[in-house]
């Protein structure tokens, strides 16, 4: 692996889709071609064959000796206003890995994937093509959901040539995987604050993701008495600071209230609807299910008190998916021998891999962020540490395709189980 | 006064512009015109002068015997989804007036006007055409108002062929009023729980408006532990249920968060920068000043809590105004005559007749709300209240009328002193 050569990838993706407010690369955007026209130019470069399926995954397949292949990749969308390497670092590395295996047959094949709307920042339903392709995207669920410029889901991606009733057609490319690897930043400051530039990842944590929904009245901001008020926006505030001590009380779970949109929304009434996004995380089931069972009553007790009601809209979940053993050993003995130390933490953000841990398996190399921060154009992380991890990442492929060879993680024939 | 044919004009606007939303005459756009054209077409057909003065406001003369004139009217437009009575029932109630007149001279002119964008609601900015008129609009703080779309409120306005740095010149309007005299819902629920159909109003509750800015930093909703963030949507949260607990401890005045708008916004990142609506307002000057001061402390508090900033900005406010005592008399009797009580109540909203009632004697009467809200489809008023009202503003506008013809209110010359 020439770590060089995904650096240089990296800027020249940043200086065509990001700038001053921070990379763009929303999903089912003109910007996000752009960034998937840059990755195809590198592969153009390769003796690979590159195929985009029917979930918008772009795919490029390097032949190997042996029957299978192990999957490697990311996903080059972005949340709006981004950083510079959530997602595009995997990607790019990956193409790094092909290179670096293009002159020689690897053991088996060595398959590359740029999954669609990892983020799922447009439609609030992150995950979009590695769920597709993994069989577990409920059709019914995404088919209406909407933009803030109410366009449907189904609409936005039949313009990039996806027909949302055929997605499933993805899985074919899952045949004969023997194991996924993808790099990522860590997005958080676990490492940094250990002074560790890359480190093995455990797996994912569980995500609850709903949507709250206050019901008020809207009413006068003059006319209507403080003792009289149905206040909406009230009961939201009072349910989003319970719920963050919800989330102190399970450390290290997390809760997030992202925003909230009220109607009318003006400053002359009283909010009547307030709309409240919430996203908990925990690595522990029963934990995750107490933060959830915890955050309903906080909801309820805050509609109560302000006089509205209140329903907890689903919009997604997944459970703590934790990551294979063999491979979290490469991945650990590569980061140490790559400038890192033997070590390996959990994954808060979600990742593809989490669907593809599911069926086969699957181990991540992180590197640090630093400043910690992520989903912000001030993501970064420093070049000594990207090195360690771009050549943590290429040793454990390295390691994961010898593995495959010798028939320690033999291809799956049919991981998603459709016959 | 035929109350009838007030109630038949605006149900024919609520026709026109509402529907199952509520009313839609957002002003500057086509349905706000909408509304103006029928206003217009009612004028028509009486012996009355109409004309557009450089703010965008409609008048309508009708000659009277002697010197000077009394300005009646309201305004047309309404918030988005907002009820059919609120300014229109005074629009439509003034034409009436000018109906009722028609036939034979008053003793004083008789002038209507309807007043443009009364609510503010598109760029936050309230009483846009009636303070032109007064004088006491700033032009440097609204020039660069943007609405959700980022227009700006100059090029807006442009469009309906207002030119920012000549609005000024509608004040010659006021040049020899005597007196203002304005109908309007209460939009609260004070009537209706004294069951009284109409009142006389004693004057406006002082508004101090304003958007604190509170800005954290976004991050990571998986990754960033609870204990490492600073969350900005957390810290508005807090400061709008403290702002709540200043507008119980000032009762009768009011604290209102309409909403708040955070950056990224999204479900999968902790909100680096939340934007929140407030809006306070008192009948008492002094304890107004309270009220902003404990607002300002409550964000400081809470942006501290959360390691946030926070920064107010001045978005508009307007002192407590008393009505005049003469006219005040007039509605209390008028009132009486037509069913009501002798009765007054102060205003919790605000109304153009505040930016009159600096400059030449004002009066407002309201009709009952039931239910008591408003800028709410659901907003209403029993029609035997409305008559009762409707009749009552009549004789306020007959026995204003007489005082100036008598040389009791006699005509100010020059009432914004512009010479």
């Amino acid at each position: 692996m020439d770590a060089e050569r995904v650096l240089r990838d990296l800027r020249e993706l940043a200086q065509l889709t990001g700038g001053p407010d921070g990379a763009r690369r929303l999903c089912w955007t003109e910007e996000w071609a752009k960034a998937r026209e840059l990755l195809r130019s590198r592969l153009d470069e390769l003796p690979v064959e590159v195929t985009i399926d029917a979930a918008a995954n772009l795919w490029a397949d390097l032949p190997g000796e042996g029957e299978g292949h192990v999957i490697v990749g990311s996903h080059v969308d972005s949340v709006p206003a981004g950083g510079w390497l959530d997602g595009a670092l995997g990607a790019f590395s990956a193409v790094e890995a092909l290179r670096a295996h293009a002159g020689s047959k690897p053991p088996v094949g060595l398959r590359l994937v740029d999954w669609a709307d990892e983020e799922g920042a447009r439609f609030g339903r992150s995950l979009f093509g590695s769920s597709a392709c993994a069989g577990t995207l409920d059709l019914d669920e995404v088919r209406d959901l909407r933009d803030r410029d109410g366009e449907r889901l189904e609409d936005v991606v039949a313009r990039f040539d996806v027909s949302l009733d055929r997605v499933g057609e993805s899985s074919e490319r899952l045949r004969g995987t023997c194991a996924y690897v993808e790099l990522h930043i860590e997005q958080g400051p676990v490492l940094e604050g250990r002074g560790e530039p890359a480190a093995a990842v455990l797996g994912t944590f569980g995500v609850e993701r709903h949507v709250a929904v206050f019901t008020g009245q809207a009413s006068h901001a003059g006319a209507t008495p403080m003792g009289q008020r149905r206040d909406s926006f009230a009961a939201c505030a009072q349910a989003a600071l319970a719920i963050r001590d919800v989330g102190l009380r399970h450390d290290p779970g997390v809760c997030t209230v992202g925003g909230a949109t009220s109607e009318p929304g003006v400053v002359t009434a009283v909010a009547g609807r307030t709309e409240m996004l919430l996203d908990q995380r925990h690595l522990d089931p029963d934990a995750l299910a107490a933060m959830l069972g915890e955050a309903r009553e906080a909801c309820q007790a805050a509609a109560a008190d302000h006089g509205c009601t209140v329903e907890l809209r689903h919009v997604w979940r997944i459970p703590p998916i934790p990551f294979d053993d063999r491979l979290i050993a490469f991945a650990r003995a590569a980061v140490a021998e790559s400038g890192g130390q033997d070590s390996a933490i959990p994954s808060g953000p979600l990742h593809d891999a989490a669907e593809m841990a599911r069926l086969v398996p699957t181990v991540m190399v992180f590197s640090s962020s630093s400043p910690p921060v992520s989903h912000t154009k001030e993501e970064d992380t420093p070049e000594a540490d990207l090195r360690v991890a771009i050549e943590a990442y290429g040793r454990t492929v390295d390691a994961t395709l010898a593995a495959a060879g010798s028939g320690e993680l033999p291809p799956i024939a049919d991981p998603v189980g459709r016959g």
